[in-house]
């Protein structure tokens, strides 16, 4: 059993909770909060939550804790953190800053003799394996990633964390004709902002003033201020009635030639629907989860990503099951 | 640099000698073949072609053997033999069998200490991922694999070794209302007869029974036995006319559920389009020949399969690069 603590309780820390259940070799041992733990209602019979500050006596009763706080201010600092306490898994998405965050988590790993998995999910995550196989496999190619139509939830929170706005959804939108001329074989050259736009839906605390808030999401670094964004301000009532789900999608497309002369070309194409991104990133996540438990118990230590992990730690089945069943 | 040998120089062993070619990291050191050595012209400059009975006179000047024979009679006996004398990758696609092939290549590899990689390519290979990676992240789902339109080396192989059989061409086809179905997210039952059709174009030797040689093809075990086979006999001419190419291609696709009641739906699929079978075959089994030169290296020994191996060993670019531009 690879025994989990989970750190968050949102959408994610909530998806978590529910791929542990799917999953007969995982075992959630407690949620810890940043809240008032009598005020945490959890799914999972049994199973305490705890404030995080009590997480150090979990040392003992925790294969990998799973990191669900934001990108923008809570991983930064807790993934480094709970990695001098513990395995850790992350989805850290801000992907200018994953070079230092990985910096950051390798050295608290490795003078703790632990395993820290950064920046697990599908973007990034599966879509950044599907990118490296596909240079691996097509060195002379080009790749894009498209993401959407669906809510990116790293991107929500950021406009979340602005001071005056009380809740906010962000739908990522692919451009349909980047798309068709990606998907012909022409291999053009796309801007960011020719690839996608963003949409925003945002509710105001009282009093907010709205412009400077639609400023100060459109210059965002890193996640609005290369995209044209349109934000719309609406009611609580029209947010909790039209923007309640956390649908998604994409994909990622390789084109390359291959033959002595690049005679031949190839498209592969991965691409995901998805009723629930949390939904889907949290089972992603816990699957890493078992990985790391394994890398760990071998002796392994330092920060890692999907790139590191041999794709059958993934699973429970065995090695013989696996070569003679999904091979 | 990752020295590389090719025993056999068919369609498969061209593609390898043109994927090497453009990865900068691999060198081409030879070429063996079973035929008169004097008869083989190569396309690479400089490369020695050798008969395979002097193989063993290599073994300190290459780092892996990439064995590009056919599964139904070459690679059963090769993979292992070469295996006492190389790391080697091969691309046995006789799924049944795998299980046993695995462990005879696994027994000689241990004991010479060397690395052998088995069933190599996009199927068994980069599909089998798929199906990993699906059944991992969407335990509780249904994955489908289909297959062409397209021409299968194994099957088209598997025919041009029956007695009589001069050429031919082995045509996969996923049957259309198959594919709906799945794709419709209705999970249906499907045998594998419902799935696929072949369709063979085959040449005569003089004086062959087409008879006696359709029924072989039609009953041959794990190849098209379990298929609506359709078997046409036809002249040289328009076998070289409509039948030169090798295109192929495919997809794998897992739906499943995710939520604590299983509320949400989630439809993964991966696809390929290839001009050409072997092209894309070779370009997947050279990267993972970096690889088993980096494992073996590693002082790693032993049988290993497309799902043992970290994603990252397959690309020459390093972890920083990698982090930064594909993560």
């Amino acid at each position: 059993m690879t025994k989990i603590g989970i750190i968050g309780y949102g959408n994610l820390g909530r998806g978590v909770e529910s791929a542990i259940k799917q999953n007969d070799d995982m075992e959630l041992v407690a949620v810890f909060t940043r809240r008032d733990p009598a005020s945490l209602q959890i799914q999972s019979e049994g199973v305490k939550v705890d404030s995080v500050d009590n997480v150090s006596n979990y040392t003992d009763m925790i294969d990998v804790m799973i990191l669900c706080g934001g990108s923008a201010t809570d991983l930064p600092k807790q993934t480094p953190e709970y990695a001098k306490l513990f395995n850790v898994v992350d989805s850290f998405d801000t992907h200018a800053n994953i070079p230092t965050h990985f910096a950051n988590v390798d050295k608290a790993a490795k003078e703790n003799s632990h395993v820290g998995l950064i920046s697990c999910g599908w973007d990034p995550g599966m879509f950044s394996l599907m990118r490296l196989y596909g240079n691996a496999f097509l060195p002379e190619g080009t790749d894009y990633t498209f993401w959407g139509k669906g809510v990116s939830q790293g991107h929500s929170d950021a406009v979340r964390r602005i001071k005056g706005v009380k809740n906010a959804k962000q739908y990522t939108i692919p451009v349909e004709e980047a798309l068709e001329a990606v998907r012909s074989g022409s291999n053009p050259k796309l801007s960011t902002r020719q690839k996608h736009t963003r949409e925003v839906f945002a509710v105001l605390e009282d009093g907010a003033d709205a412009a400077s808030i639609e400023k100060e999401i459109c210059e965002m670094p890193n996640y609005f201020a290369d995209y044209d964004t349109t934000v719309h301000f609406i009611d609580e009532d029209e947010f909790n009635k039209n923007h309640s789900g956390i649908p998604h999608g994409g994909f990622v497309i390789r084109s390359g030639k291959t033959g002595w002369n690049l005679e031949d070309t190839h498209v592969v194409e991965y691409s995901i629907k998805l009723d629930s991104n949390p939904g889907f990133t949290s089972s992603i996540i816990v699957s890493f989860a078992r990985a790391v438990d394994r890398l760990s118990k071998e002796g392994v230590a330092g920060a890692k990503t999907v790139f590191d992990i041999p794709p059958a730690y993934l699973t429970s089945m065995s090695g013989e099951y696996i070569r003679e069943h999904l091979l």
